[in-house]
């Protein structure tokens, strides 16, 4: 398992956060949104997260990388329900020289509702391996003072 | 509007059948399956009769074809519930040189709960709208000789 | 079929709009938004129009009612791709004391991409057909002058 | 994080096996199954599971009770594709009185895909936490006895 740390259920350890409204076709016979569904929410805030720090997907793809998810993980602690307006919180946790790694807090109101890892690798379009950008190390690095060497 | 037919409720019309049990994921709050899913079971189904009469996608893929979507239509008769199993009853339904029409009736227990259709052009991957394959051509011919003139 | 007009892919034949950004997850292998996602666009912005003209679907539920789809159409005219952000253009475009259509047109930069019909009818939460409420007939009328009697 | 093992790329440590054809709707524009797929994949196996074990989900609800998703994880190690199909092997990993976990593998052709784990709390339709069915208990101690103390 390479994802390494439980994300936090406390806003204020996220740098971002983006604002889902929950779908009918996300919802199941149980009345509440079907757990698979969070990973597509967790996937639209990372894509506007990126964008957010001014390196939309389309870079990566003018790059010709793609940075497909390595490993997912996600805890359901309370349920969403069709039309509550979700906050995804999300920081960039770390980065290696190829991989890095997302967390993510779901909260509707405040209270918190899903946390969530993904993990993230860097491949050319024709999926052979290769370095992280410099930017999303840079930028890993400097979110995470803390996880530094000497610091 | 390109299709041109509505679908029958009549196992006996149509010539091939795919069975397909319901997710849990494919239901919804209202404790039915969605109505969005219904176009996935034409489309597994479609994909089942292609390979069914000698000519699965791979052979499309090899010949640098695919044949889009260009219309749908679903009557949701009778809902669907969680794990029961679908017969989707299918009908290759007519061919021009540059467009076809799939008819659909999904029964359960032998009642009907939804018809269908779906009209799909021809395009190369690049997605340049091209002609048909002959084989579909003569065998929508085939499947449909009332419709053919003359006879 | 029930659905009785086809949607025109003029914006200013539709009273309201709704945007959403197109997710990755609903993409597929030819590049393209996957056909069945229209579905639940169209449903969303349904979702918005209801709250925009006050009668959300909580009022719905507040009264036990539900409005599932009875039919629904989607014409592909061309095709969405991901992160292109599409304004779901949206008519009341009939009601009788039973059902209510819905005609839908997408376009992305003012280009159309699909347009598209959903006819509802009005049930009790248990699913016992039952009159639409009066505020939704009354807005049809409204909304569809030319087509009302005597006019 | 509840989530206690990491599932094994061995099919023999499974105790049941499930086939899925890969549909093209579960496929993305890098030309794969979409990662959040493999969560549906993971729960109709699960269903198929509980059926194969005597215990189908129609038990639970007759009941009154529902196994809602506590936590779940995903290690994406090679990619599926539109057509393949794939086999999800399955183990119940661990029972307490309150929560079980389940491993899963995905292979195709014999090749390991993708491996998860989804831990289950057992609640009342109400929502309310209740205990696991005692014959789950039982099964998961007569599947794992190499976990059992003194054995």
């Amino acid at each position: 398992m390479r994802l390494s740390s439980e994300p936090t259920t406390d806003p204020s350890d996220y740098e971002f956060a983006h604002r889902i409204r929950v779908r009918f076709v996300e919802t199941d016979a149980m009345g509440i949104v079907h757990h698979s569904n969070y990973l597509a929410y967790f996937e639209e805030s990372r894509v506007a997260y990126l964008a957010h720090v001014g390196h939309p997907f389309t870079e990566w793809r003018d790059a010709g990388l793609e940075s497909p998810v390595l490993e997912s993980f996600v805890a359901y602690r309370q349920p969403c329900r069709f039309d509550e307006v979700m906050t995804v919180h999300l920081q960039l946790a770390s980065a290696t020289r190829a991989t890095f790694q997302m967390n993510y807090l779901i909260t509707v109101d405040g209270e918190p509702r899903s946390t969530g890892v993904t993990v993230h690798g860097c491949t050319t379009t024709a999926g052979r391996p290769t370095r992280l950008p410099a930017w999303l190390v840079d930028l890993a690095a400097r979110r995470t003072p803390e996880r530094q060497p000497g610091v």
